[in-house]
């Protein structure tokens, strides 16, 4: 297992013990001792002999035995010193609790650079620095200066956020939350959240990963790990900083819709990590998770005692992806034979205000039998006569049974206390609102979905790379880091793309010659080195339908580019084709400074422009994830065809994406592309990149 | 104040009291003499002596002193004699108790049909039935067979559910919410959510009105009385049975109507009504409303002593309507004289986790004054050095002193219990999580700019009534419910609203001459009173630029038609003017169950009909709301004018929504009407009502 030493330590050094009760360094030693850590402790503090009842060392030279782990509590620079000597004395793993490095500013900065060197170069793996530790309740280890140790279980979590771990381990106390391991990352100067789904991962005591991320540094590789490890247990992440992505100056939509918020939502769903919106929400999730097998499909059974919760569980199961079930027949019929006719056989299933145990119990028995239903939604409101205790004693007994989950909101709080504890003890989760009951359901269904699709196959688009190569080296040796319209049409036309047909034409009537070959109606565009948003100049007039007409239209377009743009070297206008009949889409990709190439994709003008209808992927893409990202958007009712046009020839534009895709990893100096047009014909048709703009890295 | 009697009665007769311990007839007496119920108490009962203590009379007519309130916990039957009875004692107020009415099916349906007769006629006002009761903590009486007496408190609640006030007040009573009044409604066959309005928001000990609701009944006066009450105090309410499925339950359940959602929605957002999502919510929000003063404006501040909390906060106040507050220069120069440089001094200030209790009394101190900050949010994480009771007394002191709303969210459990507990006993509200503090902030900042718009005042649109009532007269006479699509235009004109030329052409040389006078190009549109959709059916073709493709296009709708229709009768084609440059929206009402004319307004086409993307408002609407109306739909950019277009003439469709809001008031016989397209020519240039569909009520 990786970071076995971090976890499962044989013995513990304390560098940084204290003699003073309060301080970090004594909280440190207090909490293995107190938590009954199995193995040996050596604190080190030089001027000290004894720290409740343990020897002290001057040193970590001086401890006569083998240690596996150090727990670092001094000043930053004595730190870098406490590493070397981790090195010296084959101690390979570290936990640094000390502040006072990037989280400091600059000098901190450059302290926390210092510190990952001399960590490689003695080969000592580091957590921290700037973190509360780690507690691994199996091991009995509390190597963490935080209050309180909590009970075992089958969560592991992880957090960026010293505070967090702090609020949360004690908010898990109150609640009794049990925990595997709980490790606070602090600074990330090496040990990652990537490491830490590797070890969670392959850690058989952690059933559910749960953590709090602020950011994460290596993207493809977080896709990677998170990808292998969700498919063995639920992953479920909170991601903070949703807003704080720095504006970029970017010409493109593209550029300017993704946002590091689309990386991290697209990365996530690629990865199967489930999102968590609120701690709540996290262990909500994660205790289900952990308890209770998935739903085999999306369809919820509600057993109720009274009418109102039961309107609000099923209002909360329609603006979900679950549905509510439609019992069997059978299942209806039987609960006809024992319940009394003014209850509801129907789902909602309402055993009325005067159940008593019995009722939950017989439905119960019938709806963990009924293979029309997937999951089970156990409310109870405390009427005068219903047993909390005994209930929940038959859900338990139930859940078991059935090879479906059951959830529960028994409403209250003083009524239903022994009751909801009994379920808690017994692996039921229990809610206050039936809302986050339906909603943990839903994301178990989400999961339970994703793990039941096949591995993504990434295909291999037949491209003239080396053409697209030799584009690219032009443009570079030329300082073209904005490609022309032509080199970046040439591009798209080596990944597959068809073009519309276009001719140059440098006069009025060599514009009037042109559109005849090509058919009318044309458009006729400026062609430019320096203009790149050419509609904005009124450089673009389309829908051309004569030859005098096109002649007009190219001289009014030279006198305006002439008026705004008088310094602009013109190459001449370009005629093209009007493509008739087909539906606008955008589709084009940036380079996330995280996760690399972002694949966006949105049905063309004021959907992508005014109402943001994108959806965006990290690059690869599999044929199903293309698909996805098309059928995704608002506006997708478009494509399929609405008021009897024909449908739209999707699967070139799936094909579309995935050219782009594929560009996007092949020449990672193109840091943006967006076609923009991307004409999509009626079905069998094909699609036509109309214009297109690319940009490659400055070097 | 109304139902005075039922609130504070002097004296309570139980008929149906009963001997038996565990009974509702017993629990009802009980209830009353456990909680010090002030007044005199009758329990009525034909077999026994003497109940709890209590001398017990055979029938409420051997009462010899006056009865203030009667509760009823008999059989069904026995309630209709009981008020009778109660009138003939002059018992103007009962709480019926008793299931078997409505709610049991048809059978019961006719019972609560005579028992609202009777009531009626006897002039006795009834809360119930199939309900739990009330109670009024100023009063001390708990008339209710709930367990448990909540303490005094400044809430007001209602509910539909008797199972929710059960869950509710059990909730309540563990986390000491305190209330005023407590009341749970039942069937509602007399007293109602609008009696409620009322009542609460004249009693002096409510401070908030909070209700759940599973249907409205008289929708026009809830919407007046609601937004009278509005004005004194917050009303906040759950509205359940939202979705199909939820609405399937409801009228499984309780049999009450339910409106459409978009109705409620209009009803609320005009009423000045909060909605709440969960119970959870509701009591979020109802305590915040109790306890602090609304924001005067959307800028918050967020003082922290830990990073990953103040991110969570700022990310949430990111997607809210609420502003991250740019605090004034003096407040961070002192800021940063106090605060160690480590520290951020920006919004969310970070007094970072070694903070003791002064940073925080500082920090305050400082923000309390800055008027650049309308509202200010506490987090706390308990770290080592925190004293978490002593910052709970900080924030009380200067959140007293301060004119704006203070929130915390002190995160965990076992650590900060102790300050939590202070904080909500003096009116702090504190949340698990900073999210839900924002959230709440938000609806009071929504609460506090509602508040501060004038009324709404709903202008006279001048109209040609009677040959409105001449035309609907004609078409009910000839039985025609759908009017032709000639009449609908008549009525939109004498409305205001501005046409297409058009002209009717019998033979295709006729439109040929038409549309030479109309000018080109022009639609053509066929003319049959059996034809309502003719785009469907190939009845209409646009955009004809020559006499000779106006001519073809006639005989083309005519062989369409035949084809299709061929028993319609058809007067001929409509040749109607091609309006150019304008935009395309739709406008209409329909008439809502509950609520009465309900007001749309889209853009045209997809998005409408894919995109869903209306909005809606309960006629009358003023001009202000008009304008929202336009303002609330994703598209709405489209009318500002993009791509360099000119903007619309968006006070002209804003007179042409004042129109009809009017048309569907003066005209309750039209149950529906759209315009579509409603063409919005460039500013002053008005709107066109291109097409118009209108139907009447059959009598």
């Amino acid at each position: 297992m990786l970071l076995k030493k971090l976890f499962n330590p044989k013995s513990v050094a304390i560098v940084g013990a204290s003699t003073h009760e309060g301080k970090i360094g004594y909280i440190l030693v207090e909490n293995l001792i107190k938590y009954k850590y199995k193995g040996k402790i050596f604190p080190i503090n030089p001027k000290a002999k004894e720290i409740l009842g343990l020897k002290v060392y001057p040193s970590l030279k001086e401890v006569p035995e083998s240690v596996d782990l150090a727990i670092i509590a001094v000043k930053p620079q004595i730190v870098l010193d406490t590493i070397k000597l981790c090195g010296q004395k084959g101690i390979d793993t570290a936990v640094v609790i000390s502040a006072g490095f990037k989280e400091a500013g600059p000098e901190g900065a450059r302290l926390e650079e210092s510190l990952k060197k001399l960590a490689k170069e003695n080969g000592v793996r580091v957590l921290g620095p700037n973190c509360v530790g780690l507690i691994d309740t199996s091991a009995r280890l509390n190597a963490s200066f935080a209050t309180g140790m909590p009970e075992k279980g089958q969560i592991g979590f992880f957090s960026q956020s010293g505070a967090m771990c702090i609020a949360i381990l004690d908010w898990a106390l109150g609640e009794k939350v049990g925990f595997s391991k709980f490790i606070s990352l602090g600074n990330k100067a090496d040990i990652s959240e990537i490491d830490m789904l590797i070890a969670l991962g392959e850690d058989e005591n952690t059933k559910v990963i749960l953590g709090y991320l602020e950011g994460v540094e290596h993207g493809t590789t977080f896709i990677q790990v998170a990808q292998e490890v969700s498919k063995k247990k639920p992953v479920v992440l909170i991601k903070a900083g949703v807003t704080s992505a720095g504006a970029k100056a970017v010409s493109s939509h593209t550029g300017s819709l993704a946002g590091s918020e689309s990386a991290y939502q697209a990365a996530f769903k690629q990865s199967g990590v489930i999102r968590a919106r609120t701690v709540v929400d996290l262990f909500n999730y994660g205790f289900a998770l952990a308890t209770q097998p998935l739903p085999k499909g999306p369809r919820l059974a509600i057993l109720t005692n009274s009418g109102g919760p039961g309107i609000v569980a099923a209002d909360a199961c329609d603006q979900s992806l679950l549905q509510l079930a439609r019992l069997k027949s059978e299942t209806i019929e039987q609960l006809r034979s024992f319940l009394p006719p003014m209850a509801s056989f129907f789902n909602p299933i309402d055993i009325l205000g005067d159940a008593h145990v019995e009722r939950y119990e017989k439905a119960l028995d019938v709806l963990v039998k009924d293979d029309n239903v997937d999951a089970i939604l156990v409310l109870l409101t405390p009427t005068a006569t219903i047993e909390v205790e005994e209930t929940a004693k038959v859900v338990v007994k139930y859940a078991k049974k059935a090879a479906k989950p059951v959830l529960c909101s028994f409403m209250g709080k003083m009524e239903v206390a022994k009751g909801v504890k009994y379920l808690k003890k017994h692996g039921i989760p229990n809610y206050l609102c039936p809302e986050d009951a339906v909603n943990t359901l839903e994301k178990m269904w989400q999961r339970s979905h994703w793990l039941s699709q096949p591995a993504p196959e990434y295909p291999q688009i037949q491209a003239d790379k080396s053409h697209v190569r030799y584009l690219l080296e032009m443009a570079k040796r030329q300082g073209q880091f904005h490609l022309s319209e032509r080199d970046a049409k040439e591009i798209l036309k080596a990944y597959g793309f068809k073009l519309p047909q276009t001719q140059l034409a440098r006069t009025k009537e060599e514009a009037a010659e042109a559109a005849k070959k090509i058919g009318f109606p044309v458009a006729l565009k400026i062609v430019s080195p320096d203009i790149s948003h050419k509609t904005d100049i009124g450089g673009v007039i389309l829908n051309l339908d004569t030859p005098q007409a096109v002649k007009e239209a190219f001289t009014e377009i030279m006198l305006r580019v002439r008026d705004k743009r008088p310094r602009a070297a013109i190459y001449g206008v370009s005629v093209q084709e009007m493509i008739q009949g087909a539906k606008e889409t955008i589709v084009g990709f940036s380079r996330d400074p995280q996760f690399g190439p972002l694949l966006m994709f949105g049905m063309g003008g004021i959907y992508v422009e005014i109402l943001k209808d994108v959806t965006f992927r990290i690059a690869p893409v599999s044929k199903k994830e293309a698909m996805e990202m098309v059928r995704e958007v608002k506006a997708y009712a478009l494509l399929r065809g609405v008021r009897g046009e024909p449908p739209a020839d999707v699967a070139a534009l799936v094909n579309g994406l995935l050219a782009l895709s594929q560009l996007s990893l092949d020449f990672p100096e193109i840091v943006e592309a967006e076609i923009n047009p991307l004409l999509v014909k009626p079905a069998g048709q094909g699609c036509v990149a109309v214009d297109a703009r690319l940009s490659i890295k400055k070097e």
